[in-house]
């Protein structure tokens, strides 16, 4: 992806975090809640956006492969390619289902709807 | 890792941030400031344990490599195989360096320097 700071390599989770997310039409679609990380290995698993409601109570995220974030300079923050309808019917998960042994589950149904190749191979 | 939870297998970077380091000894080291993440594919560089001080006024950080964070519940926190003395002579690195292309630098002499298995080959 392409970044804050340009042709450097290495950005701080912290700083991904609360980065505005925009659609391909310009929209803003959510903010960058967290990043999912494995335990077991050295990958990350996918970003967590999320819609300002309260955590917990019904609310539902988007895991979104880390590949697809592309910062852009303009909006200050990520442009994901897709629209506002692919994101309606991308798959959506609960907290439980991000952070359990079922993150691997949200993981694998967001590569696989939104076409990226696993990085897990 | 083993982890805050148990058996599952991802965590998300916002829990990893803050928590505290202990060191074989038992003694407390410092916090995870940050988890440094590849921009360019799916890799966590390393995490970033601070001592408190002021960010960018002559701090120096570690960077440690995430798979030798270990979990414990007796701590709440992370220990690393470490002794004082270790730490004390391992590879520091200012913001800038941690941060830049020298992401790579800062990661690499710190997984040289103890001894892990690079997951980038």
């Amino acid at each position: 992806m392409t970044t804050h700071t340009g042709h450097t390599n290495a950005i701080p989770a912290s700083r991904v975090i609360g980065t505005d997310v925009y659609n391909t039409a310009g929209d803003k679609i959510g903010v960058i809640q967290d990043i999912m990380l494995e335990k077991q290995n050295n990958g990350i698993m996918f970003a967590v956006i999320g819609f300002g409601g309260f955590l917990g109570i019904g609310e539902r995220y988007h895991a979104i492969p880390w590949s697809l974030l592309d910062y852009e300079k303009t909006h200050d923050g990520y442009v994901v390619p897709f629209t506002k309808e692919q994101l309606e019917a991308a798959p959506a998960h609960s907290v439980n289902e991000l952070t359990g042994d079922d993150g691997r589950a949200a993981r694998d149904a967001s590569y696989e709807y939104w076409k990226v190749t696993p990085y897990w191979f």
